[in-house]
């Protein structure tokens, strides 16, 4: 754990609460249609179908292609299973930009302001560039590189994923801490060599379902929260 | 211009002085060996080999590999030449970081704080990604997203570096504005829809060689520096 200089993020539950942000912009976009529908549920829905989506490309039944596309098919999906047909095409992607408008946890800009000090702060999200950049902006979250499915061309848990993240740092796996609330993620980036931090996000799947803590020997840390995480790291 | 949503920065010379930081570094290592030297000369020198070593990859005579281990290929080359032969292999890739502590232009910080509240920032540089980052952790630079020659795996001037910096930003090429103070670098963005805006930067090359001004019609904007085209872009 002293020799990493690298923290790198997973973003979606982990950074950022994607699912009252998705519910907020379906409601916003939905809602000034008339539809009434159960917003968190809707963003669950959409969620559902990104594994599956990404899997045809690990698996290599695809090119790859940037989340974004994969999010506006997946959208375009769930629209018609639930039979609302009118929105414009330019309707739909406004609301696939939902997911570049989500809100930070609210220990995350003072944690990692913390955290800034001594690491290097990368995404390590399936989101692709343009994505974390308007989250970034939007938040006012200090990345200073943002790595990836865009840059790596391939979908975590995919161990070029990690490889391509470790290279483009100049640093070997082991000074990269993995930072995530799923530990299928961190399962993956250990098994490429890096370090992992778990950080419990108690509301990611709303307030009726939290996750299960990881034992306590899993990874290499456990934090509450990002300023949790700063104080165990020192920073 | 109006359309610009990103501006897209060279860094080496338009963001900062190469010359004057390396030939720092340079003292600082070589100097406390006894070495006396023109230390600008050297940074010279070394900037000299830059071109052709990119220029194997572009022609593909070689893979794909990152600036810093150009750099340090054409760091022993110089030493070599120089009859500098007593340094480690540590003391050699400790001078190689040379080129991740370069100071920006006293305009850069003020003009990129006005621009970011308008604009998405990007590097489009060759320097590899921790080479990018490192400078601008050490120095403050707001870099919005860090693309360039290891995103693309394709060295400027050659098309793909643009075109993955405007294909990764989601953007169309003409949305993104490339800022540079090398007319060559501008006019090959140019030639893939790119916007331009030239700036001057008289002191890139030393106080004894300022670069000449391009015609004013050559580019989309020229600016004097960072706050002038900051004034010029309203932001």
């Amino acid at each position: 754990m002293l020799e990493a200089r690298a923290l790198c993020f997973d973003v979606f539950g982990t950074v950022v609460d994607w699912r009252g942000g998705v519910a907020r912009e379906a409601e916003a976009v939905l809602g000034a249609k008339g539809h009434r529908l159960d917003w968190p549920g809707f963003a669950d829905r959409w969620r559902a179908l990104y594994q599956p989506a990404m899997e045809a490309v690990r698996a290599g039944r695809r090119p790859f292609v940037a989340l974004d596309a994969l999010h506006r098919e997946n959208l375009a999906a769930l629209l018609a299973e639930l039979g609302i047909a009118e929105l414009s095409e330019a309707e739909v992607d406004r609301l696939n930009l939902a997911w570049h408008a989500l809100d930070p946890w609210p220990d995350v800009l003072d944690g990692m302001a913390r955290l800034a000090r001594g690491y290097i702060l990368a995404s390590l999200s399936n989101g692709n560039i343009r994505l974390i950049v308007d989250m970034a902006k939007r938040a006012g979250i200090p990345w200073d590189a943002i790595l990836g499915a865009e840059t790596a061309r391939a979908y975590k848990p995919a161990a070029e994923a990690y490889d391509a993240a470790a290279r483009m740092l100049g640093l070997e796996p082991a000074q990269c801490l993995m930072v995530a609330a799923h530990p299928s993620d961190l399962d993956a980036a250990a098994a490429r060599g890096f370090a992992t931090a778990y950080v419990h996000r108690p509301r990611e799947y709303g307030p009726d379902r939290p996750p299960r803590r990881p034992a306590a020997d899993r990874f290499d840390m456990q934090a509450e929260d990002f300023l949790d995480l700063a104080q165990k790291l020192g920073a």
